[in-house]
């Protein structure tokens, strides 16, 4: 089934008169139309029984159509009030929709207020979310292609990363360099903002790449990926310069034994929960759990972080296609930080990772 | 005044016990701590006559104290309930805030909803976002001159986009090779996607940099901008390869037009609206009203795309010190499309742009 048809059963099944879909990335997956309205208003409007239809900035109305979808679209101008307009095209579906359905996490106050204003009458108290998370969560065999090939294009960063490794460059240049490999491919986009870190300054585990300098005898982390035919690709390893000292040396120990043992207990059956349990423990035993701050991991898909949370309060049953990443990491501050993370989806019988960079310690002998 | 003073005195004034703000820029603007939570909670919590408090993920709190906000940080751990420990916090400086106000415009609903359910009897009416919108609508000095230094490096990246431009070199590649020469120096965040768009491509004005190689007898267009020390700049050009035809030659000069008569235009005491209307009725009278499809301008500062809008039905009088985008634009389907733009700040009798490659058209003869 079509996903904008499984969404319009599924607002049958709640009694649902129409749905007000704002988050761009859930436009993308029902439509195939990915775009960032920034402030502008952009929307698809989905009925039980009457054609949806995709409410866009007037000059994005021909990339819609041109993406692939063959329901309506209307635009607006700047100075138009696009709530009215929305509200025209809506009652041209549904004379009086009384029960909507919108998405809480990503709807703000100011337009529920003006959605409302629109349909004084209308109760505004579903929230889709969940549905939406549900429908995302389970990855289709073509959404684990994508995923695949972000991945292959991660561990690609993280080659030209440590090809770029010298004594004396910054992080900032690692950074800029191994991003501009990528786009020499026509792969335009990072998931995020690419993360080299030296040193102790990888104990701030969501720090910027900095001037920072790379030096002998230290860890350098790098946290990167890029966005392949609308997919995310994230990855973490941590590679050593020169000589570690003891302490560095445990700590990537550890944090490798924690996300392998993770990554081999990631099966159908286990709970979000007690994977991030299964490497916490890892990490708690060896005397370091005070410096894993983070949850274990995060859903990965059309975003680079979205559900499932893997983590401590979550009992969602991991299940086959369900993507996220495995990602234990121990900052200690003013020492050094080590994180080491795979992205991967859950098999009939286990995991496998999008990214396949050696996690062996690897050491750089720089001059 | 600290911007955080002025903004306890507004509260006090409206009668509220505690604000909500949730949008990192606000946050940054408030406190010098600018990051993106992503999907985590990050929030600060200001009262009338008590002390406010910044409220983050833990993996963000040493940060947040480095960077120079001297009252508490509070931190919350994954699987911890956020709004749980916020209101705890909360009750610590106000024992039972009634009355507040939240940034509607930023606000999710979701997180509205767990907000009220932390304080069933209190009232979450009052919208800040004009109040906010208004402390950050008129740049200070230091304001102007970090967006002076953001402009100067947007002319930098247009001068090597200009420099990379070859016949068969796509789109993609040149904005690739201008991003690294920026990064090169240490300027690591574009304010958008750096957009590259030749010939008929550039007729979609929100269209993406493609694939599409560069040709003679075209147009290019480049829009761009970096951040600067949080600031942002934008700018777009529009340059001919080889020898261009009437139409495209007609429409280059029209917009150019546009773009000068709005520039000189721009000072105190005309309104957001008339000043739109200044380009739009060049354009107009040259015959492609129908092809300038967006509004005049943006605000910009912090953000690339902020309060206020230069469009019809904004009756805004410009003061000394606002800050925004002049970008009047021709996009004719199938053909070619234009557009010229400087962010200026007004000034106490016109306007100073904050960036200054030469708009008169600039023609390469390539090979």
């Amino acid at each position: 089934m079509a996903k904008i048809d499984e969404l319009q059963t599924c607002l049958a099944h709640k009694g649902l008169d129409a749905a007000y879909i704002s988050d761009p990335m859930t436009i993308g997956y029902l439509t195939g139309f990915y775009e960032d309205p920034i402030e502008r208003v952009m929307a698809l409007l989905v009925f039980p029984d009457s054609e949806p239809f995709l409410f866009t900035p007037a000059l994005e109305v021909e990339a819609a159509k041109g993406a692939g979808w063959t329901h309506p679209v209307y635009g607006y101008l700047d100075h138009e009030d696009a709530y009215a307009l929305i509200a025209a095209h809506v009652k041209k579906q549904v004379t009086e929709p009384v029960n909507w359905g919108i998405e809480q996490n990503h709807l703000t106050v100011s337009r529920l207020l003006k959605l409302q204003n629109q349909f004084p009458s209308a109760k505004f108290n579903t929230d889709l979310t969940s549905t939406i998370e549900q429908m995302r969560l389970i990855k289709s065999d073509d959404e684990i292609a994508k995923l695949n090939e972000a991945g292959k294009w991660a561990d690609f960063m993280l080659e030209e990363g440590f090809k770029n490794l010298q004594l004396g460059r910054s992080e900032q240049e690692i950074a800029a360099n191994l991003e501009y490999e990528l786009k020499k491919h026509g792969i335009m986009h990072t998931s995020f903002d690419t993360l080299v870190q030296a040193g102790a300054h990888a104990a701030e585990p969501h720090g910027a790449t900095s001037q920072r300098k790379i030096n002998n005898n230290e860890l350098v982390l790098f946290d990167l990926g890029c966005v392949v035919d609308g997919y995310c690709s994230d990855v973490s390893r941590t590679v050593a310069i020169g000589t570690l000292n003891k302490k560095q040396k445990e700590i990537y120990k550890v944090c490798l034994e924690a996300q392998l043992a993770a990554q081999e207990a990631a099966k159908p059956g286990i709970t979000a929960e007690e994977l991030d349990k299964v490497a916490r423990d890892v990490i708690s035993k060896a005397g370091y759990g005070e410096y894993f701050i983070h949850r274990l991991g995060h859903g990965l898909g059309l975003s680079d972080h979205e559900f499932p949370s893997i983590m401590e309060g979550n009992h969602l049953v991991l299940q086959p296609g369900m993507c996220f990443s495995i990602e234990p990491g121990i900052y200690i501050p003013g020492i050094a930080g080590v994180r080491i993370e795979d992205c991967v989806h859950i098999t009939s019988d286990g995991c496998e990772p999008f990214t396949h960079t050696n996690k062996a310690l690897k050491t750089f002998e720089l001059m």
